[in-house]
């Protein structure tokens, strides 16, 4: 069984468990999670119906049959042409199975307005749920073949973090755009699969806005620069940051800043272990920040969870109240962001083991070159 | 005023036209059309709420605050913290207008149902309908500025389909990924921002899947290869379409077949006049093949709506009887194929005018490279 039809599997015994008669995906992480297909919403009807009971039942436009027939496990692959109408054939679907459409049916969370509205006039006896009610603890706990991807992604990572820091003066004078360049380049050529985001290069003042992603602004000496970036793995993504100074010796209140992120980021990681709560994660970073004084500057949440998608569940958030487990995968990343001036943040993704947690990054945390 | 707020004052006069009360948008081209921002979706609350009357509001992130001030023509932009709740927020904003919940709300078309769900929540008494109700006619018809930005990224497409043409033998030998990534390359150069979507160079019998991407079969002389591609220019796309036997003679099938597409193309071509339905253009490219003896191995639509979005209203098929109008863009795109031995397609963009109609495309259509 590949590991797509085991967790297929394991969610039709969450939907029994919740009394939800199916599940209806659409091209998103949770497709690409339970068949491995990696597909973009489009305007076209290619839905994924998981049932409680029964054999799930792909319903894609014709192009896509083959293809879908080739490449999933998936048996039962049911085509539409464009001039016949998908929902007539979502409804025969629905008929010839197991569900009952005047109970609870679940959608997938990313399913556009308009795809939603056309099931509710479709089944309008039925009442509506997330799919995130049946995937949703699948997915937050890694599977070994998760693990090993997340893992790949974090040491092709930290290879570049490494390259990067002995770029030294040599990076000075480049565009903040460059430098992304350069680092694109590195992920690549390191075995990743392009970028999991937009890198993010903020030098000096760009660095105090934690969503700039990079500009032409050319890096100086004596200025931190926050670099946060990303590859995947087998489809898998890293998300690390550094702040490092590449050439001089910046102000006393840089070190001072990057010392007390440090330790924050630090605390925060030790204070992960199953059992324990996201926001107690999250108020271990914002404890050490708050002590020193640069509580306000700490303008957002201290992590999120990563898997297929960048940024999903665990959210390490302050009202998040949801109790760490084993094969979490998540962020840890706080930041200080003085205005106008400069800023600091330092990101390794972290995995709840049995005992603690363990680091998936290794690259020295350093603010220096040499 | 910018572009951006007249489509929104256009799109509050249709809101009051349709007893509508409000169109709530998030990060999609909705969003762009109105405001000029370009955000993927992601699990935070970034909503853009408009009123049928009164000043349309920005709900976002506090990461966001300053860059939408900075950057859009909107000036209530309201943020919220990652220890805030958005929906309350959002509450708030809806109590503080004329908004009567009670009434028809609008969400945009792509809008999760995470979102979605939410909101239905939120205001239990509303009614939901979809933002293309009010949108969709006027992004359906483009105005100047986006026929300004259609039109150069048509001509891109052009110069590198004419280069691609005098490439001949040398193209012959190199893989169809290869010859992709000279194809974003060429775009690149020639002024296009990256691709508007991945390459189809379909060589032999990968032509005949019209869904084929791109793979390592090299490409020989004396077979049809089906080259679909885009690239944008000030956010709009291009879509075009050539099938080119780079060198050598092909089999006598595929030089008829390539005839009779052309033929087609030109017959939906000419079809294309204000008042004409969608159906009739695509019967016309539909009768050419059909009388030739290929209509059932012309598999898909005749063609789609381009805009914002690469796939977007009108769609260019059968049963589709909208009317054609003025400003109206799309494809014109038959195809033949035969399985496990080649596909030939050609596409181009037409303009709908006060008259008739005009191609954004000019390239030569011929198969050969000579």
């Amino acid at each position: 069984m590949t590991p797509f039809e085991r967790r297929t599997r394991a969610c039709q015994q969450r939907l029994r468990d919740q009394k939800a008669e199916a599940v209806v995906l659409f091209p998103s992480r949770n497709l690409q999670y339970t068949t491995s297909v990696v597909e973009e919403p489009s305007e076209r009807h290619l839905f994924f119906i998981v049932p409680a009971r029964g054999e799930p039942v792909f319903v894609v436009p014709e192009l896509y049959g083959e293809q879908l027939r080739a490449e999933t496990w998936v048996a039962d692959v049911r085509t539409w042409a464009d001039s016949d109408d998908p929902l007539t054939l979502i409804k025969t679907v629905v008929e010839d199975s197991s569900i009952d459409p005047q109970n609870r049916l679940l959608v997938d969370d990313t399913m556009g307005a308009r795809f939603t509205q056309e099931l509710r006039s479709l089944f309008p006896a039925a009442t509506f749920g997330l799919a995130s009610e049946v995937l949703g603890p699948l997915r937050r706990r890694k599977d070994d073949a998760e693990l090993d991807a997340l893992r790949a992604a974090a040491t092709i990572t930290d290879e570049v973090v490494a390259s990067l820091r002995e770029l030294g003066s040599d990076a000075v004078g480049l565009t903040e755009t460059e430098l992304a360049a350069v680092i694109e380049k590195q992920l690549q050529a390191a075995g990743g699969t392009g970028v999991s985001f937009a890198p993010i290069i903020g030098s000096g003042p760009n660095g105090a806005d934690p969503h700039h992603r990079h500009g032409d602004r050319e890096i100086r000496a004596g200025e931190p620069v926050v670099l946060d970036f990303g590859t995947r793995a087998d489809g898998y993504p890293s998300d690390q940051t550094r702040t490092l100074v590449f050439d001089g010796n910046p102000p006393a209140a840089v070190a001072d800043v990057h010392e007390i992120v440090r330790n924050a980021q630090a605390a925060a990681v030790d204070a992960v272990a199953p059992g324990v709560t996201a926001s107690a994660v999250d108020d271990a970073a914002r404890d050490v920040i708050e002590s020193a004084g640069y509580g306000e500057q700490f303008i957002h949440r201290t992590g999120h969870g990563v898997g297929l998608d960048v940024h999903e569940e665990p959210y390490i958030v302050a009202d998040n109240d949801r109790t760490l487990k084993p094969g979490m995968v998540f962020s840890i990343e706080p930041g200080v962001y003085v205005p106008g001036e400069f800023g600091v943040r330092i990101e390794d993704l972290v995995v709840v083991t049995e005992d603690g947690c363990e680091r998936l990054n290794h690259a020295d945390r350093g603010l220096g070159c040499k």
